[in-house]
C-alpha cells in the first residue's frame, strides 16, 4: 500500500505544513502511518482557483461524459483491491465485511449518479414557446433547465469512511450536478481517503477532465474547513456531522458576503413507536429485533434507534426485559475514534447522572481499547417533556424508551420531539387508528417514516429521503442520499428568446437530448 | 368602499392596537382613509395557533379541492371589481390600466398555479418497490412524495400591489403547495391588501376549509414582522423588498432555534450588453427602446435595467445620445410612496457627487409630489471595477453606463457582478462568437439571460425563472414567479412499507391520483 500523506490538489500531490493527523487503529490504539500535514491558506487557494477555473468547462461536459466519469471513479475505487478493505478496517474498527459491503455501496452510488445524469431528468426542462399572436401581449420564448451552482466542498464523515467520505454521496451527488468537488477528508481516516481520492484523482486524469474538479485536503475543521466554506468560489457544501460541528460551519456559510448553501446532515434519535397491537402481539421479538438495529456499526449510524416511545404497561414491559436481555448479551464493539468513544462515555454517563433516565440493562464491557457497551434506559414522558437533554444524540448504542400514559400523551411526546431523519412505527392491524393519528406528526418530524422495520439501513435509490427538518438536518427540502440528492447543487436558468445557436443542448429547439420537457404545460411523452 | 382598518386573524376582523399605518396617495400626498392600527404579539399568537392548526387539514386536501380554492380567490378578486382598481391606483399612484392588466396577472396566476396543483407533478412521486428476493440483501418498498413545509409569512411588496402582495405569486405559490398564509401587508397599500385579504377570507369559507389557512396582518416590520418570521410555528417566509429590509428579516430566519427558508427577492440592476454588431446597426433604436425599458412603472421593476455595459466608441457614443435623448424627454412619473421617491432622489444624488458617474442626462421635471426624473449616468469600466458603490441599486429610472476598454475589459466588468435576476445582450448574428464567450458569465451571475429584449415584463408560466445568485435573492435554487415556485414550500418524505391503507392517495400501489411516478428508475407514461 503505497501511502504518501499527500494532499491531492487537482493533479498534484503536495504535503501539507500544519500539525500532522495521524490515523488510529481504535482496535488497539496503535498509530498508523504515515501521518499526514494539514494544509494551509496557500493549498486551499489553489484548490478553489483550480475548481473554480474547471467549472465553466466541468458543467458543460455532455450527460454521457459526465455518467462515463462517475463510472470510472467507480472502477477506480474497486481497483484499489483489498489495500483499501485492509486500511479502511484498521482506520475504523469496523469488520472487513461491514467494509466490503460499504464499497459495494459507494461503487453501486457512483454508477447509480451515471444512471440519473444519463436520464437528464434533473435538468428539469420547461419550455414556453413564444406566441407572437398573443393578445393584449405577445409571449417571448421561454426555456428553463437547471445548472451546477459553483465549487462544492464536501466534509467526510467518521462512521461511514467510503460510502459517506471522500467518494460517497455528497461527492457523487456533486459531481453529477456538473460541480468541482474539493473535500475536506475526515481526520479519523485520511489513508483510506488517500486511496480513494487517488482513485478519482485517476478518473478526471482518464477521462480528460480539467484537474480542478477534484481536490482532496486534511486539517483542522475550524482551519483548512473555516477556509473552504467562506473561500467565494466555493458555492455550496455538504457535511455529516456533529451537531456542533455543522451548526459552526454552517454558521460560516451563512456569514459570507454571499451566503452558500450548506447541507449538514448532523443530529436525529429517530424514534421507534411500537403501538399497542403489535407490542401485546410480538413485543419480546421486536425487543430482540430493536436490539439489533441498535447494535448496527456499534450505534454508529445516523439512523440508530435511541428512542422508543409507547404506551407504559405489562406490554411495555415485555418489549423491555427482550430488549434488557439482548442489551445484556451485546458484545462489546471497537467504536470508530478514541475521541468518539469518550463522548459516549460521557453520553451515556450524563443519561445516568440526569436522575430522570434509569438504566435499565447494559450490554458486555469489552477487553480492548474504545469498546461501547450498548446501553438501555427507560424513563417517563413527564420527564422527557420537561428535559430537553434526554433528546439529545448519545451517538453510539444506547437507547431511551419513554413510558406514556395513555395514547394522548403518546402524541404529545411525539410532537415534542425535535426533527428526525426517521421515524418508525410498528404496528399490526388494529394499530391502524393510532398510526393514522400519529401519521402527520411524524411527517412534520422526519425525512423517512416506516412500518415494522428498523431505521438502520438506507436504500441508495430513487425514492430515499435521508434528510429530515432541523437539527436532523440544515435543510429539510433536501436527502443526502439517493438520486435526489442531485437537486441540492443545482439552480434554474431561464433563457429568453436566445437564437438556438447559442441554447444549450438541454434547451435547443430540437431537443437533441431527447428529454421530456415540459412543453407549454404538457409533459412530453 | 367598505374598508374598516381590520387586520384579518381566521375568519375574525381585529383592529390593531399599535401605531396605525396610513395610506398615502403618492399623487397628491394626500392622507387615505381609514387607518390600520398595527397588530402585537397577541394577533401574532392567535395567526399561528390558526395557521398551525389549519397545517395538517388543509395539506391533505385533494387537488381538486385545492385547485378550486384558488380559482376560489381569483374569481373573489374580480368580483370586487372598480373598487380595487380605484384604491390600488390612489395608494401606489400607478397609471389604472396598468394597475388592471395587473389585476389579471394576479387573477391569472392564482388559475395557473389551480393548474399546477391539478396536474401534480410538483408531488415529485418516486416509487422503488420492495424486492424481496433480492441478494444479498432484500430491498424493502419505499415511495417518496413532497409535502408541504408549513405555515408560510408573506411579505407584501411595495411595488406591485397585487401581483407582489397579499395574493400575489408567494401566497398563490405557497397555499398551492398546501402551506396556510399569513400576510404582512405593506405600509403602502393597506387598503388594497384588505380588499384582496377580505376575497381570500371569502374564499376559504366558501370552500369550507379550516379558518387559519389564511391571515392579514398589518404594522412594522420590525415588530410584527420579526415576530411573525421567528414564531415557531412558521416554517418558512417569501420577502419581495429592499436588500436591508430583507437581509434583517433574513437574519432574523436563519437565527432561530430551527432556522427556517426565507427566501428575499432583493437587489438587482439588470445589466444589458449592447454587443458590437448590434449596437452598429441599431444603436439608436437600442438606446430608445432601452429608456422605454427604463421608465416601466417609473423605473420600479425589480428588473429595471440599471446597467448597461459595452465597449467605448463611436457606437456607444450614439446608443448614449438616442438614450439621452429619449431619457431627457422622459415625463416625469409619480413614485410610489414619498419614502421610495426620497431615496431615488438620495441615490441619484449619490452617484451624481461620487465623482465616478457622469450624468449625461436627466428627465423631465414634474410638478407633482414625489415624481422622479429619469437619469442616465456614464461611467468607466475602471471605475466601475474600483467602487462597489456603483453596484448599488438605485430603485427607480436610473442607469448607468459602462463604458470598456476591450471585450477582456468588458468579460471584467461581468464576472465582477453581483448576483441579478435577469442579463441582457443585444446581439446580432456577427456577435454570435461575443455572445458565446459572455454566456457562461452570465448564466452564472444570472437567474434569466435574454437576446434582444428588455428585462422588464416577467411571464407567469413553467419557465420563468425570477430569481438569481445573492444579493438578487438568498436563494439561487429558487423562483419567485412561475410554476416552480411551488417548490419552495415543500419537502420529500419517504415512507417505506407503510400498509397501503396508511399511505396518502399521492403514494397508493393503485396510483389512484394518476400521477407520472417515477418508478424503479422508469418514468411512468
Amino acid at each position: 500500500m503505497n501511502l504518501t500523506g499527500e494532499m491531492l490538489i487537482g493533479q498534484q500531490a503536495v504535503k501539507g505544513s500544519r500539525d500532522p493527523i495521524q490515523a488510529i487503529n481504535p482496535a488497539t490504539n496503535e498509530r498508523l502511518e504515515p501521518s499526514y500535514p494539514g494544509g494551509t491558506q496557500t493549498e486551499v487557494d489553489r484548490a478553489c482557483e483550480l475548481a473554480w477555473s474547471a467549472f465553466d468547462s466541468y458543467r458543460e461536459t455532455s450527460l454521457e461524459d459526465r455518467a462515463k466519469f462517475l463510472e470510472t471513479i467507480a472502477d477506480e475505487i474497486e481497483a484499489i483491491g483489498d489495500d483499501l478493505i485492509e486500511r479502511a478496517v484498521a482506520e475504523s474498527g469496523l469488520p472487513q465485511a461491514r467494509i466490503q459491503g460499504e464499497r459495494g455501496r459507494t461503487c453501486g452510488q457512483l454508477r447509480l449518479f451515471a444512471k440519473t445524469v444519463r436520464a437528464g431528468e434533473w435538468l428539469d426542462v420547461r419550455v414556453d414557446p413564444a406566441l407572437p399572436d398573443r393578445q393584449p401581449m405577445p409571449r417571448v420564448d421561454l426555456r428553463q433547465r437547471h445548472i451546477a451552482l459553483g465549487p462544492v466542498v464536501v466534509f467526510g464523515a467518521s462512521n461511514f469512511p467510503l460510502a459517506f467520505s471522500v467518494a460517497g454521496g455528497d461527492t457523487a451527488s456533486a459531481l453529477a450536478a456538473g460541480c468541482p468537488v474539493i473535500v475536506k477528508a475526515h481526520g479519523a481516516h485520511p489513508g483510506t481517503s488517500e486511496l480513494v481520492g487517488r482513485a478519482i484523482q485517476a478518473a478526471v486524469k482518464q477521462c480528460g477532465l480539467p484537474e480542478g474538479v477534484f481536490s482532496l485536503m486534511y486539517g483542522s475543521g475550524r482551519e483548512v474547513g473555516t477556509a473552504l466554506v467562506t473561500d467565494p468560489r466555493v458555492k455550496a457544501a455538504g457535511f455529516t456531522g456533529s451537531r456542533s460541528g455543522g451548526l459552526a460551519l454552517w454558521q460560516a456559510a451563512q456569514s459570507r458576503p454571499e451566503p452558500i448553501p450548506f447541507y449538514a446532515e448532523m443530529s436525529s434519535i429517530n424514534p421507534v413507536f411500537p403501538l399497542p397491537a403489535a407490542l401485546k402481539a410480538r413485543g419480546k421479538e421486536m425487543g430482540k429485533a430493536f436490539v439489533g438495529s441498535l447494535n448496527m456499526g456499534a450505534g454508529q449510524f445516523c439512523t440508530n434507534p435511541g428512542l422508543v416511545i409507547a404506551l407504559k404497561g405489562p406490554e411495555l414491559d415485555a418489549f423491555v426485559a427482550a430488549a434488557s436481555a439482548a442489551v445484556q448479551g451485546s458484545a462489546a464493539q471497537t467504536m470508530l475514534t478514541p475521541g468518539i468513544f469518550e463522548a459516549y462515555e460521557n453520553g451515556v454517563g450524563a443519561l445516568a447522572g440526569s436522575g430522570k433516565a434509569k438504566e435499565v440493562a447494559r450490554g458486555q464491557k469489552g477487553e480492548g481499547p474504545n469498546q461501547c457497551q450498548t446501553g438501555l434506559f427507560v424513563t417517563s414522558a413527564q420527564d422527557f417533556l420537561s428535559d430537553e437533554a434526554l433528546q439529545g444524540e448519545v451517538f453510539g448504542a444506547t437507547s431511551l424508551v419513554v413510558e406514556c400514559a395513555d395514547a394522548a400523551e403518546l402524541e404529545r411526546v411525539a410532537e415534542h420531539l425535535e426533527g428526525q431523519l426517521t421515524a418508525t412505527l410498528q404496528m399490526d392491524d388494529a394499530d391502524l387508528e393510532a398510526a393514522r393519528a400519529l401519521l402527520p406528526i411524524l411527517e412534520r418530524k422526519a425525512g423517512r417514516v416506516m412500518v415494522n422495520g428498523w431505521p438502520t439501513g438506507v436504500e441508495v435509490c430513487d425514492a430515499m429521503v435521508h434528510g429530515g427538518p432541523f437539527p436532523a438536518t440544515s435543510d429539510s427540502r433536501t436527502t443526502s442520499v439517493g438520486t435526489a440528492a442531485i437537486f441540492r447543487f443545482l439552480r434554474p436558468v431561464c433563457y429568453q428568446d436566445l437564437p438556438d445557436a447559442l441554447l444549450p443542448a438541454a434547451v435547443k429547439h430540437a431537443n437533441p437530448l431527447k428529454l421530456r420537457r415540459l412543453v407549454d404545460g404538457k409533459r412530453e411523452a
